[in-house]
């Protein structure tokens, strides 16, 4: 099935290390902001609303919405760990392109400092996470794999850190805009070797929010339409049972399904946004998405370093990813989704990618180590 | 839209005041169950999976889906808070007349006693909840209002238990199969004015499951397809501004839109499964869905304990209802759509009604008080 459906519209508070605010004054902000922006100017009127959120508690979408004054319709809350706002644009993308509704509003929204500080609350039943297999953990087994494998050092890694902190200095909606060498990011605190404090996300409160609308509707909108052209959602394992664990094969399958339906493939890609809570993963994922070969990630990192763009790749994370925004985990997701629609507006300030046509979400989550428990979603939008 | 959609199997664990399982395993037993009716007795195989659950945590349904040997495809966790399991069911069935899946599992799961006892969390930053206005206090207070209002009594609240426990007497998969009296009703331990303990439904471990095709694949199974003829979910406020709190308006504008999608009308219905976790929402909701004028649920219920069927109402609640099964939140709506199935199969047991041939259920959560924060689902299913 083809999908017909555009981006009219997009929301961001930005993303803080703690709201001034509660979580449904945090959530209507970038709501009431994507509405605006899709030109709602006086009563705003979506058909549903699909709202990703992890640790907000029950209806959150509900008593956020009162206050944005969308009632009576359906609003459904999503919930898949870290790639919950690709799970919620996923299915307000089918629901509009199906016929069910003409116009949806999306929104991520999460308020982690409410939750104190540390590493994300994980399920206890699983027995790697009583081990002490968290997500800082998985990610550095992963790092000295890797580094095993392909020669890759923690300079290299560092240097991830370096591009991105770079990149979100740029980037008005990111919280940690300072600039870091990379003696910096090897000095930081250590967290699970080898990735040091600098080479991990940040937790954050942010929101952000998306109108999804049929094509012909979207035409109407005051915003340049950003078309959805792939949307693909799966579950699964991490890393494929015949592969080690630097690749990622859930997040290859979505890739591969978002690919094929959208007619676009990796060299059409202008722009991307990909999931970087560590800075292995953005090496990993650069490759898994079909931007490098295996092992070579960190020459994308060294080549933007150097000023180098001589070859025909996209620019990864111009927002600073993860690593300058923080991660905000049900909002994530959807603030990808902000970034790349600005970048195809010609909207996105200093860090606008030149002729930015078409640019690639990739959000991924859940599933610790071995178990089929990891979700991923992947989005390919485009303008004429 | 019309809806193309049939319910080709079910599962239910039954409810328990402790699984002795994980939710995990809790979750896989319903699942497993529902597949194999529906003839998937080797490889489970579905196009995607969608999961009611309010207190499990983050990708619950991934977690029980690898258990069950699904994997590889969408996985969504939706929450509706008492109304999740309907929400689950209302985004399959879209999904699957509108062409994008073929199979779709849909699994309705809760395990409350890992919560501990007394009311359910509730989220403190409503003001009315820090004032001590829990769910149960609230239908007290509807409660209270509707007497003033219709003359109805504390016996005649009563009676509403006494009915649903003997039903649920004969019904196996209710956890409270004892029948009680009036008196033993209104000497049990006061919760909530008027509202005693036996009036108000038991915090309750519970899976619920249901393979959702379209009505083409449907005929292939093994068991008689039942239709779902109407989908309607909504949100808003409980209570209407324009009424008083004996009237719920949110349920009332599900139940038009479902009317109207499936072309039945309230008096084509023969049996329906309504939310009543406390006494007092059994006669509210009587009157909401249609089935008898404000201020005459009661009547009903008389009638059926009279054993006086000469009127042309539908049985209501012939499993014993939440009073007798419990209120395994995100279970409770899933579950109470297997209990239909059943009835239109021909397969409900002792409970079973005389030429079911249309049922109705109902399931409303969210939404404390004044608040636009509810959520309301109604199915209307039907076979040939």
């Amino acid at each position: 099935m083809d999908l017909t459906v555009a981006i009219a519209g997009v929301g961001n508070t930005g993303s803080m290390r703690a709201a001034p605010e509660s979580i449904t004054d945090l959530g209507a902000r970038a709501a009431v902001e994507a509405l605006r922006d899709a030109g709602q100017t006086t009563t705003p009127s979506v058909d549903a609303v699909y709202v990703a959120n992890v640790y907000g508690g029950s209806v959150i979408g509900q008593r956020i919405m009162r206050q944005v004054g969308l009632t009576e319709i359906p609003i459904v809350n999503v919930e898949n760990a870290c790639a919950s706002g690709s799970t919620a644009l996923h299915e307000a993308c089918w629901a509009v392109s199906s016929g069910r509704y003409r116009k949806v509003l999306v929104l991520g929204v999460e308020m982690l400092s409410s939750l104190g500080s540390g590493t994300l609350p994980l399920d206890e039943e699983d027995y790697e996470v009583r081990q002490g297999v968290t997500m800082p953990a998985v990610y550095a087994m992963r790092a000295r794999r890797y580094m095993h494998d392909y020669g890759v050092t923690e300079k290299d890694l560092a240097l991830v850190a370096v591009k991105n902190r770079r990149d979100g200095a740029k980037n008005a909606d990111a919280w940690i805009r300072e600039e870091v060498a990379v003696g910096d990011v090897l000095s930081s605190r250590m967290i699970a070797d080898p990735l040091n404090l600098l080479q991990c996300c940040a937790n954050t409160d942010a929101a952000a929010a998306l109108v999804v609308t049929d094509v012909e509707t979207a035409r109407h909108s005051p915003e340049t339409p950003v078309r959805v052209a792939g949307s693909a959602l799966t579950s699964g394992r991490f890393t494929n049972k015949s592969r080690d664990m630097t690749w990622l094969d859930v997040s290859e399958r979505a890739a591969d399904r978002a690919y094929d339906m959208s007619d676009y493939g990796p060299s059409d890609i202008d722009v991307v946004e990909l999931h970087n809570p560590f800075t292995i993963a953005e090496l990993i994922y650069s490759e898994v998405l079909g931007f490098a070969e295996p092992g070579t990630g960190s020459d994308l990192v060294r080549d933007v370093l150097d000023g180098d763009n001589s070859h025909d790749v996209p620019a990864i994370n111009p927002s600073g990813g993860l690593l300058a925004k923080g991660h905000p985990v049900g909002a994530t997701g959807v603030a990808q989704v902000v970034e790349i629609v600005r970048q195809l507006r010609g909207q996105a300030g200093e860090g606008q990618i030149h002729r930015a046509m078409v640019g690639l979400t990739h959000n991924a989550g859940g599933g610790i180590w071995g178990y089929d428990s990891a979700a991923a979603g992947v989005h390919i939008m485009s303008v004429d």
